[in-house]
């Protein structure tokens, strides 16, 4: 039997259908027309997964479960914030259940939909204890036990993105100092190389953008990085130094048997797991003992829709 | 049935007879001679709690189980590694099956027996998930997620006083730096306290200790702090500004249920729980939703014992 995963973004919707061994058959997208707002966004939704179906053959009745995915939290009420799509306190899971009336349909947050997917089929397969964090604009978190995803009493957990664990120089999006999110994100790594440029170091990243310093992005500093150049060294340096105390917190919290990184800044994920083990270990409590596997994930960006197929 | 609770200690070791609601119905206690070496002070603890049970004209074969509380980690293999009481990897697990051939036995670390008792009985009783905070001379953790506790993959989890949260003047005796411990501990508020007199400072809290500020304990801090003492505010204050961001961390986390507070610190209830939620939520993610009630834990002493009765 097959299930439905659809992964609602800010720029774009994709849908697909999912085998039981996490495997995507067809696949659909459509752009999110965010100013059309939320009911007209929803219809889109509805739209994409029909057509996704009738042009493969298959009825809806005979679909397992329809997932989505939110770059959100959905509060237990069903209710959805979101500032990247317009949407405040939307009635989100009305809105499914009244356009998918034939299915059993489900939602998770984004990063925990990710996790799903990395802990049923990927970089945390078959591990009791798996934590997902990914690294993109912000920091996403996904904490799964036994199979099962951990969001909290209220629905807002395994937000770890926002947990403080330092000082910096800038605070967060969320008006909080020292979130993870503000030493870990794509947008904090390009923020530290903007910041070094602009107090006058010099860097291969600014020939890179000729010497437009708003235009640089993660992946030339990684790339930077690879051919020594000094800024992007100190800025994937220190974001390795707080990315190891993220580990170790997560370490000294839930021990957990694995931790998979995923999200865009991963790509580099040669960069970014060198030393991170041994980083990570002086930050731990028990330095002497095994922990956590640290890698990265394995299924990219089609996480999105196999997690939202495995939703239950 | 009744079951036994031991909590061993860096300077005493209590074992009580506890029935299955909770009640210690016995109870005895002997000193902990730490210089004895480890298999000495595990006689004692195997005389101490046999004696207790044939004082109280009970059967070993007729209790269910035994359980230990320990101020340590227990790994994987059941070795233990305890400063205090003097302990390098000993064969704690060994040690007692040894001695307690007839029972079945289980140990775990004393902040979780602490968090297991206040689930079972106390302040976060028919919570799902629930958290628990001792602040005493260290900072410990236990986590019960649907009756379970949570130590992780490789035991050595729950150590939420070693997350680290911040940066602080003083390293923590971990080797890290802006650990929760070295913010929110009872070590941590004297310290603070001390600091600020030294740095000339007036404060009640000087009188109290005829000048000596090496005899200031936690408790002064908080009576000085009823008596609007500008050295105790600061550092009270410090304390909870902290303490809300571990809080915050957690809620950002697990999205507990609830949140204990135990330990020695914890007795000041009324001055820590003051405001404590206001300040967490300022440090949240999701500020407008409900979370987590922080509450103080209310089996005190009790709860090394009668936690660990019930350990499964």
């Amino acid at each position: 039997m097959y299930s439905v995963g659809v992964d609602i973004g800010g720029t774009g919707v994709q849908a697909g259908v999912v085998n039981k061994d996490g495997k995507i058959l067809f696949r659909k997208e459509c752009f999110t027309n965010v100013d059309s707002g939320f009911e007209r966004v929803m219809d889109d939704i509805n739209n994409l997964v029909r057509d996704l179906l009738k042009e493969n053959n298959l009825e809806i009745e005979n679909i397992e479960s329809i997932g989505f995915g939110v770059p959100s939290f959905i509060n237990k009420k069903g209710l959805v914030t979101c500032v990247n799509l317009g949407w405040y306190e939307v009635d989100f899971m009305r809105a499914l259940n009244n356009r998918f009336k034939e299915s059993k349909v489900y939602a998770e947050n984004d990063a925990t939909v990710a996790a799903v997917a990395e802990a049923k089929f990927g970089s945390m397969k078959n591990k009791d204890i798996a934590v997902m964090y990914t690294l993109g604009t912000g920091v996403g978190g996904g904490i799964i036990i036994n199979g099962k995803s951990i969001t909290g009493a209220h629905g807002m957990g395994s937000e770890m993105g926002h947990t403080i664990i330092g000082e910096n120089y800038f605070n967060c999006n969320c008006g909080n100092n020292g979130c993870l999110e503000s030493f870990c994100s794509a947008t904090a790594i390009i923020k530290h190389a903007q910041k070094l440029i602009n107090e006058g170091n010099e860097s291969i990243i600014l020939d890179m953008v000729n010497g437009n310093v708003e235009q640089i992005n993660a992946k030339m500093i990684f790339d930077a990085f690879r051919k020594n150049d000094e800024v992007a060294v100190l800025t994937i340096n220190r974001f390795k130094s707080y990315l190891a105390k993220a580990m170790a917190n997560m370490i000294n919290i839930l021990d957990p048997d694995v931790i998979s990184i995923g999200g865009g800044v991963s790509r580099a994920s040669d960069i970014i797991l060198d030393g991170l083990e041994d980083l990570t270990r002086d930050y731990i409590l028990y330095k002497k003992e095994e922990f956590a596997n640290i890698v990265c994930a394995t299924l990219g960006a089609h996480a999105g829709i196999i997690g939202a197929a495995f939703l239950r």
